[in-house]
């Protein structure tokens, strides 16, 4: 194979698993809004278990010309109260001023990028929120990028606990270095600066990955794994608990801080935005009520 | 007087004027709390009339010296569901990149600025929330700032009308210029950029008023004279009328829309969270309850 037919095949290659661990982790979580009933005196279990419904749409790049697009997934359940799992694989050129941030793209400012991303907002203020996104970017470069962090409201030393060891896993199984470094930087990059708080009890984050592809995928393959694996069990171990008015309250002064990060730092939403992304995607990852009381 | 004796006199001249402006609001505010029980029938009227509480909070400069500081006020009532009213006087040394976006800071980076700020959320989804503010910001430059917009969940042509009008008289009794340059800037100003959608139904917008002192002090008196007439008798207009839940979620949602405009776009959150204003201050612009739904 040429060097372009096969970066063409890694391109499908990343986007064809993007979309099989979207299958993947819509099931988990249909199956979680199924499973609530079984449980007798689970709150909200007289309600209807939610289903995903899909929307695709089409991105334009900024000269009008096609430049890829989406799927979204949105579910509004008894479980998750409001959960985002999208996918996208869009392409074009950046603009001047944008193309100067970004790895191999001050020459040439073509781009191509595909990804999944996550948030999981849940009715329960016992069971953590969550967000998990993976990706792969092709400039005159080519890499990863992801990770996983989880968001509770009241921090549980079990679930945390977990939720690190699975992403650990993931890490050494691909390199021992990972973990380490991808766990200090999920902590600085997940800051509430201007509070001097941190968003939640972090996971990993990586980003411009680029030592060997199939390497490189096989790791990105392997979070989106480690996520399917321990998410669904930290929300079956909590959901089926009552909780209070007061819990609930709590829950909507947390999900305000996690909107002060979205809207103020994170770098995915600024990318979405300033790349003509769809707006409604980006947004997605927002709570459907928060509160600053 | 020597300048500088004239430039400290007019420093607190402009602050004590943003102190008396805040008395007269908050007097104005309470005043509506309290008549909404003089009508029978009117929502909420049953629970007690709000009262704002007064917190003050002392800055300190980068380098840990004495910033100057603030006042807040904050009332939950059964008119306003939460209402800010801000003032301070800060001073120090901008930060070297910070610097470089301040006229008159480039040379010399130290700064002294005061104002009032004040961002009113209604209870009633009819009653439109309301943004207003006006400053005096002293570098090697001396100017003023400042505007108010109007942001109704359900627009009502008979409030716009009344809301321009009367910053429209307090801008043509300083300058013709004034109205239609302010308005444009406003228009500009309140975009939610992302979305292609304003913020609201507009009002005004200004700064860098650096024309002649004492004409541009009286101008930005007036200003706030002007919200002090005007506002006040809209939420008479309606706060009064009973609404429906489907009202309710609309307000929720236009919160929301705001919430995106003040963490992305507003330039006075960046300039408060980056020079090390108060946290709390600054975001007590962010409504009691929003819904992404």
């Amino acid at each position: 194979m040429s060097d372009r037919d096969s970066i063409e095949a890694r391109k499908t290659q990343a986007a064809a698993w993007f979309e099989e661990l979207r299958n993947q982790i819509c099931a988990a979580f249909e199956e979680l809004e199924d499973e609530l009933s079984t449980v007798p005196g689970a709150p909200l279990a007289e309600k209807e278990p939610g289903r995903f419904e899909r929307k695709s749409w089409e991105r334009k790049d900024h000269d009008g010309a096609p430049g890829g697009g989406g799927v979204m997934s949105l579910m509004h359940g008894r479980v998750f109260e409001k959960v985002g799992v999208n996918i996208s694989t869009v392409e074009g050129r950046f603009s001047p001023d944008f193309a100067k941030k970004i790895p191999g793209a001050e020459a040439d400012p073509r781009f191509w990028a595909s990804g999944i991303s996550l948030v999981a907002h849940m009715q329960s203020p016992l069971v953590p929120a969550v967000h998990m996104n993976t990706r792969h970017i092709v400039t005159s470069k080519a890499w990863f990028g992801g990770g996983a962090d989880l968001n509770p409201m009241y921090p549980d030393e079990q679930d945390t606990a977990d939720f690190h060891n699975a992403f650990r896993s993931a890490c050494d199984r691909h390199d021992p270095e990972h973990y380490p470094r991808f766990k200090a930087w999920c902590d600085d990059y997940f800051m509430i600066r201007h509070r001097g708080e941190a968003r939640g009890v972090g996971g990993i984050f990586y980003d411009y990955l680029e030592s060997d592809w199939e390497r490189d995928f096989a790791f990105t393959q392997d979070v989106g794994r480690a996520f399917l694996e321990v998410y669904p069990k930290l929300v079956r171990r909590h959901m089926h608990r009552p909780w209070s008015e007061e819990q609930r309250q709590h829950q909507l002064f947390r999900r305000g801080r996690y909107v002060e990060f979205n809207l103020l730092y994170d770098r995915g939403t600024r990318f979405g935005l300033e790349t003509g992304g769809n707006v409604e995607a980006i947004l997605m990852s927002l709570p459907p009520l928060a509160a600053w009381p």
